[in-house]
């Protein structure tokens, strides 16, 4: 099957996708799944090299684009830290990817400045996926979310989903939240007055006839189908005895977990610090494992419908 | 050829493994030589994606490991440092397997810590293989010991090897230790009295009826079968002036092998740094390169087993 | 179609090479670059493993040589920065080639000091490509170059050449001069005074009879069919208000080359900082980025001839 709509299309913001598009992508991630649990491989794109540009530290998605794309039958070749590149000698970014679109015929670039992934992208004729830009976007983990989603729950369609913890500054957050519009959820937004979601997201929000609830209650988050649990970092409070203090509050324990709806699916985008008891990671609807193994079918849906790849 | 009882086995320690599994694995590595002198290649396990975490600096044992994947038509994922890791985010090893365990079918694990392979492993159900535990175990190190005393004499059984050094912190020699035991050597056990074996590896020597003969004069370690050399690091030191005094007394030169016994074969786990002269190298029986190059053999053999592969 | 000749050939510096030999590559690099327009790939090295041995931070030729060795099928592993390396900890550069050697069929070596690719060749019995030793040789640039410039222009011989920039520590520049001495081009020499092309490189040039102008003058440079940028660093010098006076006579603007021969070629090895205006990237004939591909193809043929593959 092929969908040539998606040939050589960059991905560079889940804003950028309409629900047919989401759709797509997800479908496509179901059969990548099946591939890898019945065969491990398949030979969708022997003749492609990607080149994975990380110019910032990333082992999990970087990983899982590598394992993505060589379980397709793919070539890499990766920069995975910016120290050995040629950035050290001051090269531009648009020079950079110039180059390396001149060797690969896709590439994936994590880089540390918001809106450098687009600009990037419009300097070369090779499609590129954007693996986080800053405090940009990660469009590739918005869709493993949705993806999680639907595979926990068997549907998309009108959720209640609460989103925990650093809502401000999550760039996983932001994403998941424009990805999330088209199935009309209803969010809880849980978050220390200090970490609100940004005001344009909730604009953006509303004016999609989102229902948004806020508050700083775990307990009531737990009142949902999903809970994304997401890390807060202490740097991010000016006054620190105020984090000491509001830190336990946002830390999801096997104890509340029962005490709430105990069918809720917990999510986190990972890597986690302590937000999430080790304790929880027994119980049927800890998805957060399973999710992180998602991000590699998604990305080899991503790589082969963008290389144009015969999708089995 | 098969051997269904090491499929998705980790290989931890040397102390695991019985002397009909070392049998299995040095023969297997046989073949696996005998595979790469022909033909270069043998497409082993064409559907296997294997993942190399180093999360400690090593070129050798990681070119090794990835060279074995690759001949072996496995296809590698790999994190050479910690600095671009998660680790530096703060997640768990545990954490960090898990997520890994959904991407690859087997890992390959080097960390700092003495028993954390052995957690990593009860955490996932693929196989991992232990590339370095810090001052724990290095069990392929060990095994391509045997392979090449086996290699270099013919057999294994009842010889006279010499272990000359840091016998204190050297881990592979405390792997070999344990490698050996099963093939009753006699051991002489030549260093600075600083830096003897450990009392409880002597025990277990002693308890396995193993000779054991404790000198500091080099000349007394060259009349035996095999020699090996490791390196007496200066930092062990608390008094430099006693290390000076020392280090002359365990450098190996051409001079000294031809006055022992000539036939005697010469090992190192390397790098070496000036523990054995560059003059020692034109000797037939300097087998130090030639026992790194084993590495690669016998890692593919364990990476075939592990991994159900189809043994040419 | 094979070259006997090439197999198991170090490629150390382009002094090395006949012109005989120059044209054989050059001849096999068009082949390659048709290869890869036309199917990706070419499997002409299916059974080869490629050490590629980057001792030095650099982007560009790394990845620019791992695409070659994966788009001829082979497979390759790689250390790309220094600090993870078993150099770390006190191995000779010898000691690690002789064990790579038993990994691999092929290595590529970059690394900091001058000589020592040659000094590390003469270790091993399997072919080693020099990817630059310091301020020695960097063969596999000035061979891209060359193959630039023919593909540009249809010709080598007796084209006049511009070379600009550093002329004295530029090493990409002296491996240039010594490529294209057998064609006998006019060379115009342009650098600020204390940059100018070392006196040992200039006697070699006048002994095989090739005519060099020296100018300043950036306007004379470009009276020529090649104009050959390169980056002047401020580091260069030591009355830093002499560097500032210089550096604006040294930047290649649009309008300078509209104001010249407009069909010049404009050439780069690449990373630029600043001496070539973002304007002159729109003109025809801008062929550095072309210049950086072209490297690709380049070192498929120098891999496949070295290897002795089977040339499509």
């Amino acid at each position: 099957m092929q969908y040539p709509e998606f040939k050589n299309k960059h991905i560079i913001s889940t804003k950028d996708l309409t629900k047919k598009e989401l759709g797509v992508i997800l479908d496509t991630a179901v059969r990548m799944d099946t591939v890898v649990q019945t065969q491990g491989f398949s030979a969708v794109l022997p003749n492609s090299l990607i080149a994975m540009l990380f110019l910032e530290p990333s082992t999990r998605t970087r990983l899982s684009f590598e394992a993505a794309a060589q379980r397709l039958g793919a070539h890499t070749v990766s920069v995975s830290d910016a120290g050995s590149s040629s950035a050290a000698k001051g090269e531009t970014l648009a020079d950079m990817v110039r180059v390396v679109a001149g060797y690969a015929d896709c590439i994936v670039l994590r880089q540390p400045y918001q809106g450098q992934a687009r600009m990037a992208a419009d300097c070369i004729d090779i499609p590129l996926l954007n693996a986080g830009d800053g405090k940009g976007q990660h469009p590739t983990q918005a869709l493993l979310d949705l993806y999680t989603i639907r595979k926990e729950l068997g549907r998309l369609d009108s959720l209640k989903i609460s989103l925990v913890g650093d809502l401000k500054y999550g760039r996983t957050v932001h994403s998941l939240c424009y990805a999330l519009m088209p199935f009309t959820p209803q969010l809880t937004l849980c978050a220390p007055p200090e970490l609100g979601l940004p005001r344009d997201i909730l604009d953006d929000l509303k004016n999609h006839n989102i229902r948004c609830t806020l508050t700083s209650k775990l307990e009531e988050a737990l009142q949902a189908d999903v809970i994304y649990m997401t890390r807060i970092q202490r740097e991010r409070f000016s006054d620190k005895s105020e984090y000491e203090k509001l830190k336990g509050s946002f830390v999801l324990t096997r104890e509340l977990v029962l005490r709430g709806n105990k069918d809720i699916v917990i999510m986190h985008p990972l890597p986690r610090v302590d937000e999430i008891s080790e304790d929880v990671d027994g119980l049927a609807r800890a998805a957060y494992f399973r999710q992180a193994h998602n991000g590699m079918y998604v990305r080899m849906a991503l790589l082969a419908l963008v290389l144009g790849g015969d999708i089995p």
